[in-house]
């Protein structure tokens, strides 16, 4: 197992990576007074368990899905967490994928201005990307990630153990927000380059996750609340990814951040910020886990969604982060009317 | 006008003291994307001159009063931050009391994990306390402040034209958290018993109003978040106070406070925290705003309220800050039941 200290202004924090992570949360949480979150999927899978990982713990378990992760289900768990009349030193423990974690997250920053959080992530996304760096929230609104903190959990438990028993379609996702990191670290796009055939196999995910986190908490800690301008390249590829998620919503976040590069990888190429073939090589990349790119009908919601996007530092323009080259990466902004043109190549049939 | 700094880890901030305050604001805000919340009384008594000051902002009214400090009225103020698109450079503006800018910096805090935020405090309570020190929250579900954040205004704008309109009910709400500073600082404790005949005059007060500013400019500086402890010295009397406000809920929190002060006062000097000369002073203090402390019935629901204080850092019991000499003070931790017993001091009617 491997720690990874992430070291912000705000707050350490370390992450647990590897079998026995879960061992060692239990450890972690053994003498506190512990509030779990988590969804239905997860109870419905690891049931009684729970109850033997945490055995004091309060248990809140909330409707699973991305459509959750908002206000309503936000004061469910509030609610939950005075019912149990929890204090500024009780944890909250959130055994989820990225929207427990998020909510659980969120939730804890606000209670009682913090109450400590730790992170047991589920799925590969969250483990990956989203239960390491504090920025939990809520979609609100029609705006994805609208309402919420910089927060750190104070240990994050990354275990394998839960990758056993995620659908495809989790792993699909998980790789979403992996291929992203192999675009901005280029030794971790060329370990996936290298393992394309094996790329959802347990043997190789499991060690590419902490390689991920190690990658994230050197950005997080050099730049925890996105004033520097570093912390934006997380965001490669997710400003047309959270646009399209809000638009159409039926695949995974971490589908749409592939569809996202792909389509900004050809903003790129063609606003002259990226080789051609630099651009190629981000899109076979994108192509590992997302064979075949779909195609959209009916962009104009994307373009509405993507102006409304808190990157965004003015009004009536898209801003977005691109590759460049090996290892490099930059912010572009686009006018409004010149992103819904490279919208429209979403509309294109594709081969 | 005096320029006070408050140097807290997260973001400093600057304190403007006196007139021209008001002056220094518009300044400030004038090239910005400006965002006002204030409430109906301001508008009211203020109405077009908002607009003057503020020619390019959004303005954003509620309903007043304490009882609005819910989330209905946060997720109004929300709603109407999306309508206007603001950015993360945008800035929100707080004119008018503490519920005002509470509600203004918890918005601002979340929106987009925090949007900027000065405050513009137009009753005294706001000018010498809440608008300072970056602890902005809303009640919840029966609990004074539950939700909020440690969120710093980047500016705050204490003006004292807006101290001529107030009615004497606010005044006093006011002194409540002037009286708490001077048990905590003696040497505005002196000043204070010095100009004991005129401290509802403006003079007084203007000048008093920074001298309290900077009091807690010290203190939050030293402890933003309330982890070392150091900045619970500023919650003397609220215990018991904010706990009355939640059970009765009809006078304003200045006036709790100082019946707060007044019972722990009594309750200092009979567990031997105090002793019974310093206890008397601080009631005399007290009683310079508050003539007679008035008898309560059934203070049941004082104690349920009291438990659940955030403050407490253990279930089952009530910890409180009290007075304990010159310039002296510390924390007491007490069962239900004992707490429970001096809450019926309230009870006894008094000469």
């Amino acid at each position: 197992m491997q720690i990874i200290e992430v070291h912000t202004k705000s707050r350490p924090s370390e992450v647990y990576c590897g079998a026995g992570a879960l061992e060692e949360a239990r450890r972690f949480l053994k003498d506190k007074d512990v509030f779990v979150v988590t969804d239905e999927n997860v109870a419905q899978i690891y049931g009684g368990r729970i109850g033997e990982w945490f055995p004091k713990a309060v248990v809140c378990t909330v409707k699973a899905g991305e459509r959750r992760k908002n206000r309503g289900t936000l004061f469910q768990i509030i609610d939950k967490m005075l019912e149990a009349q929890l204090h500024r030193n009780s944890v909250v423990a959130a055994l989820g994928g990225g929207v427990i974690g998020d909510m659980a997250g969120f939730a804890a920053s606000v209670y009682m201005r913090g109450t400590r959080i730790v992170q047991i992530p589920t799925t590969l996304l969250a483990q990956v990307d989203s239960s390491v760096g504090g920025k939990p929230a809520i979609d609100y609104g029609g705006v994805k990630n609208v309402l919420g903190a910089f927060y750190q959990p104070e240990r994050v438990f990354c275990d394998p153990l839960f990758l056993q028993t995620l659908p495809p379609r989790e792993i699909r996702c998980g790789l979403g927000e992996i291929i992203k990191t192999g675009v901005l670290d280029a030794k971790i796009g060329d370990r996936i380059a290298e393992n394309a055939s094996e790329i959802t196999d347990l043997t190789f995910l499991r060690e590419i996750v902490a390689d991920c986190v190690r990658f994230k908490a050197k950005i997080v800690a050099r730049d925890e609340t996105e004033s520097s301008g570093l912390r934006k390249c997380l965001n490669l590829g997710h400003t047309t990814g959270h646009a399209l998620e809000l638009a159409y919503g039926r695949r995974s976040h971490g589908e749409y951040v592939l569809i996202g590069m792909w389509l900004e990888s050809l903003i790129a190429e063609r606003e002259g910020v990226c080789t051609p073939a630099w651009a190629e090589h981000v899109r076979k990349l994108v192509s590992l886990a997302e064979k075949k790119i779909p195609t959209f009908e009916n962009v104009r919601s994307v373009l509405r969604f993507a102006l409304l996007d808190k990157k965004n530092a003015e009004r009536g323009s898209v801003s977005m982060i691109l590759p460049k080259c090996r290892g490099k990466y930059g912010e572009l902004v686009l006018s409004a009317e010149r992103y819904a043109e490279y919208l429209g190549l979403l509309q294109e049939r594709r081969a």
